[in-house]
C-alpha cells in the first residue's frame, strides 16, 4: 500500500534532502563541514528572520527546549509559562525538573493565549525573568499571537522564549521584528528533515540572562556552542548527515522564497479547514494555525479508530489527539514538504474512512470545498 | 579526488546503511517504528553483551555521558574518574558542571589505567558511589583493562560506568561478564552509522543509584525512557532515519558475528601497528587499542601538516592529536566499516606523505609489514 505521511512531525522528507543526507559521511572537524554548518546557520537566520546567534543541537526539539531553560535561568528565578496545550505543559515540566516553580497562565486546550492576560501577569509579578510559550501549539492546532505578546514583553526586562518547533517555516514568526528573544525549532517539521537536529536563536537581551544563569549544564551550554561556532565547529560531534541534509532543505526554502513558503502553508491550511467544514466537521482550535488542523471527532465516533483506519487501510498517516484528547480530536498536518494534493489526499481519505465508520458525508464534498479554496488563491 | 575516511568517528557508513537511512521517513508513534526500536535494542544488547536495559538517545556520545551523570548522581556524592585522556577529562568536566568535585586518578596521556590504583582509591574512600572511565580512550589510542577494574568495583557498592563510545563493537567489552554497570556508546564508530544517536546500558545495581539520584534532569531521564520503551516508543521524537539505519548496521554485525567483528578489528590494528613500526615510527599508547592507532610524529616534523597533507593532497582523512598533543601525535582509525585494504591505504598514503615531508621511509615497507601480518591471520 502506498503511504502518505500527513502528521505534524516528522513530516515527509523531500527526495533531494534524503539523497543529500545519504552522501558518504564527512568528518566534523574539516573545512567542508565548517562550510555546511555556516551555510546552515545562514539559512536558518533567513527562516528565523533574525540576526541573532543561532545554535544547532544534535537532539530533538525537547532537548533544545531544555537548553533554553538551563541556559537562561537560575534556581530562584520567577518565570511565566503561557500554556495552551501539551507543549506548553512541556515547558512547565522541564522548568519544574530544574527546581523552579513557574507561574502558569493555563488556557483550556483549543484556546489561544491572550495578550491581556500576559500583560496583567507581568504587572502583577514584575520580577518575572522569562516568558515561555508556543507559536503553534501542535497538540491543539492553535496559533498564539506572538507579535502582540512580544510587544508587551519588550517593554519589560523579561526575555521572551517561543517554541516554534512545529511552526518555523510554516507559520509567520518574525523573530527580530516581533522582539522574540529566544526561538526554538526542530528539523522534522517545516524544515523538511528527519528528526535529530534542533535549533535555538538567542538575542542580546537573552545573552544577559545566559551570562548570569546558574542552572547546571554541559551538553546544552550556549557559550560552548558560540565559542565552537567561531571556529566553524560544534563542541561535540554533530549529526553530520542531517547537517548536510539541512543545507539542501534550506536551499529549497530559499528557492521558493520564505514569503511564498508561508503563503503556501496558509493556503493549504485554509483549504483543509474548508474541506472538513464542508463535511460537517468542527474545528477544534479557537485560532487555527497554518501547520496542522485539529478537528473534533463527531459524536459517537471513536477518533482513535478513525486515525488507525486511515493509516492501516488507506496508508494515510494523520495524528490522533494527545492526552485527554486522544480519540476526541484528530489532526491533519499541512506542514513542510506538502502541497495541494496532499490536502486532497487527506480529505478524500477522511471522507472514505468516515463513511466506513457510519458517519454521513457526501463523497467528494470536502474535496470540492478545498478545490474551490485553491482556485481562489 | 577520491576520499577515504579513516578517522576514529565518524567512520564510513556502509552503503546499505546509508540507503536504509534514506528511506521515506516514518512516524515515531507507529507499530513500524516500535518494531525498529525493539530490533535496535535487541541488536544493541548483542553488541553490548548484556541483558541490562538499553536506552537510545537522540544526541551525540557526550549527551549520553551527561545522561549517566545526571541519572546516577546526587549533589553530595563522592565519585571517582579514572582519567586517561581527553575523554576522561570530559567525564571530569561534565561531573564538575553538575556541581560535584570528583576524585580523579589522572594518568599521563598514552598510559593505561592500573587496577591497583583504582583498588587503592576505593579502599581509601569507601563512600565512592560511582567510577567513571573509558574503555578505549580515543585521544591516545589506549585501551584500559575494564575486566580487571570491573572485578575490583564489583566487590564494592560502587557502580562502574564505562564510556565505550569509540570502542563498542570493535574492542572486546563484556558488559555483564565484566560487571560493567553502565556502558555508554555512540552511533558513529563501531556501529557504522552517522553521528546522532547514543546509547546507555543500565544494570540493576545502577538502577538503585538512579532511583535515589537528585541531580536535575528531563531530556536525559532514564525513567522516562524506560517507561516509553514499554510502549515501543521513545519519550521524545527520536532520530527516525538513524534508528532505521541502525537496524541495518546491527544486521551487518549479526551477519558477520560479533566474535569475528572483534577479531577483524584486532587484525586491522595489529597490521597497522606492524606497518607503522616498519616505517620506523613509534606507537604512542602504552597498551594500544584495536580501534585507533596513535603514532608519535617523528622529531622535526609537523604532525598537523602531515594530517592536512594526507587529507588535502591524497584524500585520506586521519586524525591529528588533540589538545597538547596536536601536531605531536596522529591517529589512524581501523574502526567500523573498515577492512584489510583500508589499512593498506592508510599506510601507503602515510609512506607517500612522510616522504614528501622529508622523512626517510622506504616505499612499500609499511605496507609489506602489514601484508605479512594479514597473511599470518
Amino acid at each position: 500500500m502506498k503511504k502518505y505521511l500527513l502528521t505534524p512531525g516528522p513530516t515527509p522528507v523531500p527526495e533531494r534532502v534524503l539523497l543529500a543526507s545519504a552522501q558518504p559521511i564527512i568528518h566534523h572537524r574539516t573545512r567542508e563541514y565548517g562550510q555546511a554548518l555556516s551555510d546552515d546557520i545562514e539559512g536558518l537566520k533567513y527562516v528565523f528572520q533574525t540576526k541573532n546567534d543561532i545554535f544547532i543541537f544534535t537532539a530533538s526539539g525537547t532537548g533544545a527546549m531544555e537548553a533554553c531553560v538551563v541556559n537562561l535561568l537560575s534556581p530562584e528565578d520567577k518565570v511565566l509559562v503561557v500554556n495552551t496545550g501539551a507543549f506548553g505543559r512541556r515547558w512547565v515540566n522541564i522548568i519544574e525538573s530544574f527546581g523552579i516553580k513557574p507561574v502558569v497562565i493555563e488556557y483550556p486546550w483549543g484556546k489561544a493565549a491572550k495578550q491581556h492576560d500576559v500583560e496583567k501577569k507581568l504587572k502583577e509579578i514584575p520580577e518575572i525573568k522569562a516568558i515561555f510559550t508556543q507559536s503553534t501549539e501542535t497538540s491543539t492546532g492553535v496559533v498564539n499571537d506572538i507579535e502582540s505578546i512580544g510587544k508587551i514583553v519588550a517593554k519589560t526586562d523579561a526575555v521572551f522564549v517561543v517554541d516554534a518547533v512545529s511552526g518555523l517555516g510554516a507559520q509567520e514568526l518574525r523573530t527580530d521584528e516581533w522582539d522574540v528573544d529566544v526561538v526554538v525549532s526542530g528539523s522534522q517539521k517545516g524544515l523538511m528533515l528527519p528528526p535529530g537536529l534542533s535549533f535555538v536563536s538567542v538575542s542580546q537581551k537573552a545573552w544577559k540572562l545566559v551570562e548570569n544563569s546558574k542552572l547546571p549544564k554541559y551538553y546544552w551550554d550556549f557559550k560552548a556552542y558560540k565559542k565552537s561556532l567561531q571556529e566553524g565547529e560544534t563542541p561535540y560531534t554533530s549529526a553530520v548527515s542531517l547537517v548536510l541534509g539541512l543545507q539542501e532543505s534550506l536551499s529549497m526554502i530559499k528557492e521558493e522564497g520564505l514569503e511564498k513558503t508561508l503563503k503556501r502553508h496558509a493556503i493549504l491550511a485554509s483549504a483543509t479547514r474548508a474541506g472538513v467544514k464542508a463535511m460537517g466537521l468542527e474545528l477544534f482550535a479557537e485560532v487555527p494555525c497554518n501547520v496542522v488542523t485539529a478537528i473534533k471527532v463527531p459524536e459517537g465516533l471513536d477518533g482513535s479508530r478513525l486515525v488507525r483506519m486511515m493509516l492501516e487501510e488507506h496508508g494515510v498517516g494523520i495524528a490522533d489527539g494527545q492526552r485527554e484528547y486522544k480519540g476526541k480530536i484528530f489532526r491533519i498536518a499541512h506542514l513542510g514538504y506538502m502541497d495541494t494534493f496532499d490536502v486532497i489526499i487527506a480529505l478524500s481519505a477522511l471522507e472514505i474512512a468516515l463513511t466506513k465508520l457510519g458517519y454521513k458525508v457526501e463523497a467528494g464534498k470536502g474535496v470540492a470545498a478545498a478545490e474551490k479554496e485553491f482556485l481562489k488563491s
